[in-house]
């Protein structure tokens, strides 16, 4: 058990969602700890019950905490986080900043628990659309080594923060009363439409979002031969990101076969009869903690391809829920 | 120039641009007739300026027209469009049903303009996400021969016909008020949700909508050889499909030259400008009669791969305006 948690930006889209989490899980630890910018420090909030006051977050508040979980933008991941290491706190990072940086533990329970334990210093959580996908691979990586990931993904405005569903919203309101509306978060208008960019440009024509979906798989699953060719696409659904994936195996791995490797996997559940249009769908799968897959097929245009479709709850699995699964993966191992 | 067009289906979502784009394209011809069910007949309509009364559709209705434009239910196309090759009409159908039939021409005018021009009866206009995507493969086929496509899809919701796009928008209303919606389109909710399956379930574990996608693409380009996988998938935009499309050609086509095929072929426009945030969008390529390619890039994940995105509105590329331009095509050849 933790003696002392300390919430990193407690008050954002997904630090929301971690609190009701370590709430929810009766988290092991004796005290909790709520941080977050200047704006939010001195304002209240309940957890477990009792009234907590948000704390400021500086770089000499991490004295008495053992574990720091953390939701943050990059640049205060940056910032803060490694004076959290050097107060002696296990660090639980959700932001990008740290993930690929030599000697960090980039971790999902489910697939690689023991980079968590072996950690010296920070522990990141991947990125929302790696990790839903990653989970989905390992069980078909232990069985016949993937070669080859092809991935178009369907992504909420959740992924974009508070901010993106707002936008969301607030814009289809506009548009269907046939009034103006200035996005904030996005560049181009998201009600109603499919803008094929997440991310900045980052190398040969891969935005960043879709270069994390090659590097970050590669280095969760430990196998940098694996081949990833992603298009990240932002869709007008407020929350879980959907994922089109076919994959290329060593051997090929029939539907059956691959049905029954999804469904003895933790974290993963299957939900897959088409006749009868059951699939995973983003509204039926938000506000789990689960990665659903459907559409189990043959790849009809490769002997060793098989080919699904992935939905996960990007705030839960996809951030939070990793993260603090991390954590008890961590509290167990004290 | 044609003597007497008559226009089957003339008020439905596809028919109405029908109707439209002969107006706007001056199409070749010196007398129009509008034909539907008799639900729809003795109803007036306003072409060119004059008015006109919509005629019942019959199977003796088409003495008098050398050529039938035609938009809809495939059911519809198959008790009747027979009796308009007998009335020794050329036959333009938009439905499904003919497309894959033996004898029966399949034709984008940019691609494959003779079989139009040889056909004995029906020529069919492809599926609305074949023609797209075929029109885009056509310049690397010639250059390069494509091997394999793999396709997911962001299908609008015209594409299931006016309820669809009514569905959208008003279960969109209903969900922003927090009230119920009754979905007639759609077996689950389309608002801000995606639907992984477009069409009931024909082989293999893939969609009716998907398997056009492989076989009309062969008939279009003349070669079984070619493979296709695709994923089909309702997105919430009422207008234009995008596709997300990797290609295998038998030898590498760098972006560059790519970009080049895509610009010399008629019916495509490149929009691609990654760092500026341009690359086609359903909210801006809607109304058009192109088809639009963006976010052209190597397949990191294979040396012979390209991958790209591609947007056209699939009311008009899609339906109507392939089969008014196929009515043009062979007007020009009489």
């Amino acid at each position: 058990m933790f003696k002392n948690v300390a919430v990193v930006g407690a008050t954002g889209a997904v630090g929301q969602i971690v609190r009701r989490l370590l709430e929810e899980r009766n988290f092991p630890a004796e005290k909790f700890r709520f941080l977050a910018s200047a704006r939010s420090a001195g304002t209240k909030l309940t957890f477990k019950g009792e009234e907590h006051t948000i704390e400021e977050l500086t770089k000499d508040c991490f004295a008495g905490s053992d574990l720091v979980i953390a939701s943050t933008p990059d640049d205060i991941a940056q910032e803060y986080l490694p004076s959290a290491v050097e107060a002696g706190c296990k660090v639980i990072d959700e932001s990008g900043y740290w993930r690929m940086k030599e000697g960090v533990a980039l971790v999902i329970p489910e697939v690689n628990p023991q980079d968590a334990l072996d950690a010296k210093g920070i522990i990141a959580s991947p990125n929302c659309s790696t990790t839903q996908m990653v989970l989905a691979l390992k069980p078909l990586h232990d069985a016949a080594k993937v070669k080859r990931v092809i991935v178009s993904t369907y992504q909420a405005t959740s992924g974009a923060g508070v901010q993106g569903t707002a936008d969301l919203f607030d814009g289809s309101k506009a548009f269907l009363s046939g009034e103006k509306y200035e996005y904030k978060a996005f560049t181009h208008p998201i009600a109603f439409n499919c803008i094929p960019q997440i991310g900045g440009e980052k190398a040969d024509g891969y935005t960043s979002e879709e270069l994390k979906m090659l590097y970050e798989t590669r280095k969760i699953l430990g196998d940098d031969s694996i081949l990833v060719n992603p298009t990240a696409v932002r869709v007008p659904v407020a929350n879980c990101h959907s994922e089109s994936i076919t994959v290329e195996t060593e051997r090929p791995i029939s539907p059956q076969e691959a049905r029954e490797l999804f469904e003895a996997f933790p974290g993963i559940q299957v939900i897959d009869d088409l006749p009868n249009s059951a699939y995973p769908l983003p509204s039926t799968c938000d506000g789990s903690d689960l990665v659903y897959i459907g559409r189990i097929r043959k790849d009809i245009s490769n002997p060793n391809g098989l080919s699904f479709w992935c939905v996960s709850d990007n705030l839960r699995k996809g951030a939070a829920t990793n993260a603090v699964q991390i954590g008890e993966l961590l509290a167990k191992n004290l």
